[in-house]
């Protein structure tokens, strides 16, 4: 029996069957995505120990499905029914931070927020900073590739991955990448592996490449009366050239949300607020700081200012961080992560309020708006399976609209199970039967987070 | 007959079969590494071209070897027995530059150079810079995933590519990627196409993010005795966390080799140059100048300064472009292309020297030091069998010792022919295993340049 080979191959304690724990890691923060119970939790503290893990998956064909911190936003993680769920709470070691060649290697269950705290006190910089920062891993980062309020200057995890380690879908503990500045020895398995969500290896190491540490930034941020007004001076900024290190949007539902459970004392005098940064040095940062500003005013911004109180910048951005909790205390929320070029996001911010009116439903919006990335969260009150339906049909219009819009289905989030209708319109079939043949390649026996981001089917 | 279907599919002048010019489409510039003559050559206009090609190699079970301006170092487009070998230089479109959303739309066979000119001309920059960028193709540098002088600072292809039209294996036409700042709609597929030297699809469209045209660089320049010294002077700026925009290595082998064909009346002072450039803007850029200048000093340099000199600077810069095929003129070369960490570069300098000592080999330098990516240049008198094998020798020695210092085996120029001895090494079985998994699942009939960058065996 399964759970008799994973006892007998591990130490006792990295075993977890206590029906009240083993519950608490079925799902993550999808809270709309089908779940089911794992059979066992196991939490290794060693690649060898998931190499074991994986080998007596292999051996009863059974699911695997690994996890980090658990705060996918489409169901990723979520367990299936009869799996082992993988934990990777006890991989937390930084094993090294090499301060002259600008990387880190780290085990998966290193929170993002440690590593960068890490880095910091040597002048360091690992720039993907997701919202989750404080909670999610790096493990967990890599395998949805992450995204973060700095990409729109600095790119996403996928950029900062050098290399990896990882269990393979027949057992085998692999070095994948490099540690040099370039390499083009071989196909590009690690960039495959990001962003893949446990279906074709389970990651046990990471070497992620680091910057140096910035200089400050400026922030300036501005008031708006609509979120179209506000994509409009998005849309300015990229049209301009200018590359702000954060551009971001934040309306009056979330910053009333974050200031019910924070008391931070946000100004509820604004709609929708963009907060910007640069941190380009010197003069051109200046440049930069005032074209942003006349973006926002010649949008018509009903206030915009570059600030002179770095306290409240950092409240504004920390208020940003908040969003997504505070809003998911008042109810469940259904998160998308539509993507489209920046000169359609006003039109696609329209077609979001849209939506909302068209089926009835409650939309916050938050957005790494620079990038066209947005998140549109759906509020629904909890036990109202009405209000859920009609959620669920305005998270489908809002799909259609960006790719209608020559947008993606998910710029940062994966796509886990609750995007999966999406995925298959944006690829079509010929790119599908492309994922399949992958998937079968590197997972032939299907145990690997089985059903995660597209339907298996057989390969072609 | 193969022949036959692909005239009945094709206009009439898509078909080469004057076995001069056949013969003149059997192998790129690594004249070390094997090659056959093909059987016929196509020059294909369109996509849906492309994919009557990959349909009729499919129907005959005919490998197809596609290439772009023939440039590569490797042996990754040399003909195998039989082939067909598709030439994109016909494709040579600039479909769309968005200056809005920065990125173009382009097929495979434009040159480098000529889309850098086109984003000029629209105040955009399109970064990657091969040194052979007069004359590759974007095609080409995607296969290769080709790197070059910029890269210390911002990457290489693969950062750059967000979207390609590949006729996949099956003889599919599909799209891969997005045209958004970001997405991670399933797979990275585009990535994995990226650096696959054609043996996974052929390439028809590449959709390539672009920046914003930047400032104007400072250049500071040094001479020294050794390459050795030289590197400890590279070292150091990587160590002080300094990112110049240039950071290069040519040695006064190749200085002279370029003087005598394009008498550009180069400095015969040192034995070796290195070249760096800073765009940072203002105080930074001065501040940076100042630590490369300093750096070169510490490190022994006989004259260092910051050039005051434009047309100098630049021309110092044209003669490491001009390295390569000044030396070819002189006699065959063997290229190196091995990635080392940058602290090592100065002991990865120092047993380069050993090995042209020991194996009586004459090597010449060029290096993107910056990024520890070194270019030993081994040259042998045409005809000299006894040389050649010494050459042989030596660049067997000098794999070893880069994967001695942690490092690759090819930083930009791919694995082809030559460099699959050392890939082998570099990679292990378990992930060439891997590779094998892949190229079957993409490539089930393995029509697509066999042969190239892993042997294929039977996969796992």
């Amino acid at each position: 029996m399964l759970i008799d080979d994973l006892a007998a191959g591990l130490p006792a304690d990295r075993l977890v069957r206590d029906p009240d724990v083993v519950g608490s890691f079925a799902h993550d923060e999808a809270e709309w995505a089908p779940y089911a119970l794992p059979a066992v939790v196991v939490r290794p503290h060693t690649a060898e120990e998931v190499q074991a893990v994986v080998r007596a998956c292999l051996e009863h064909r059974t699911p695997l499905v690994t996890r980090g911190a658990g705060t996918g936003l489409s169901g990723g993680a979520n367990a299936v029914d009869g799996c082992v769920v993988l934990v990777t709470d006890r991989l937390t070691a930084i094993k090294e931070i090499d301060e002259r060649e600008r990387y880190a290697v780290v085990e998966p269950g290193v929170v993002n927020g440690d590593l960068r705290a890490a880095c910091a006190g040597r002048g360091l910089w690992y720039p993907p900073d997701p919202a989750s920062s404080p909670w999610s891993t790096i493990g967990g980062n890599v395998a949805t590739n992450a995204g973060g309020v700095c990409c729109v200057k600095y790119g996403v995890t996928r950029d900062y991955v050098l290399g990896l380690q990882v269990v393979t879908g027949t057992g085998e503990l692999v070095r994948l990448g490099r540690r040099t500045a370039k390499g083009v020895a071989g196909y590009d398995l690690t960039g495959l592996m990001v962003g893949s969500e446990g279906t074709l290896g389970v990651i046990t190491e990471i070497t992620v490449r680091l910057r140096p540490a910035r200089a400050a930034e400026r922030t300036v941020a501005g008031y708006f009366d609509t979120t179209v007004a506000a994509g409009q001076a998005a849309a300015a900024v990229a049209a301009r050239g200018v590359l702000p290190s954060a551009l971001e949007l934040v309306d009056r539902h979330c910053l009333a949300a974050v200031d019910q459970w924070k008391n931070m004392g946000l100004s509820a005098d604004a709609n929708v607020v963009l907060l910007a940064r640069t941190d380009s040095p010197g003069a051109l940062g200046e440049h930069e700081a005032a074209e942003i500003l006349d973006c926002f005013e010649q949008a018509g911004a009903t206030w915009a200012a570059q600030s002179t109180d770095q306290a409240e910048a950092d409240a504004l951005f920390a208020a940003r961080r908040l969003a997504y909790p505070a809003l998911e205390r008042l109810g469940p929320l259904l998160t998308e992560d539509v993507c489209v070029p920046t000169q359609a996001v006003p039109e696609m911010l329209a077609r979001i309020d849209a939506a909302g009116r068209r089926h009835g439903v409650h939309i916050a919006n938050v957005a790494h708006i620079g990038d066209g990335n947005l998140h549109p969260l759906l509020v629904t009150p909890a036990g109202d399976e009405s209000a859920r339906k009609n959620a669920q049909a305005a998270f489908e219009d809002i799909i259609s609209d960006a790719l209608d819009l020559g947008g993606t289905v998910t710029g940062e989030h994966g796509v886990g199970l609750l995007k999966q209708p999406g995925l298959a319109r944006e690829l079509g079939d010929g790119v599908l039967a492309m994922h399949r043949a992958v998937k079968h390649a590197l997972d032939p026996h299907h145990i690997l987070n089985p059903g995660k981001v597209f339907p298996e089917g057989t390969p072609a």
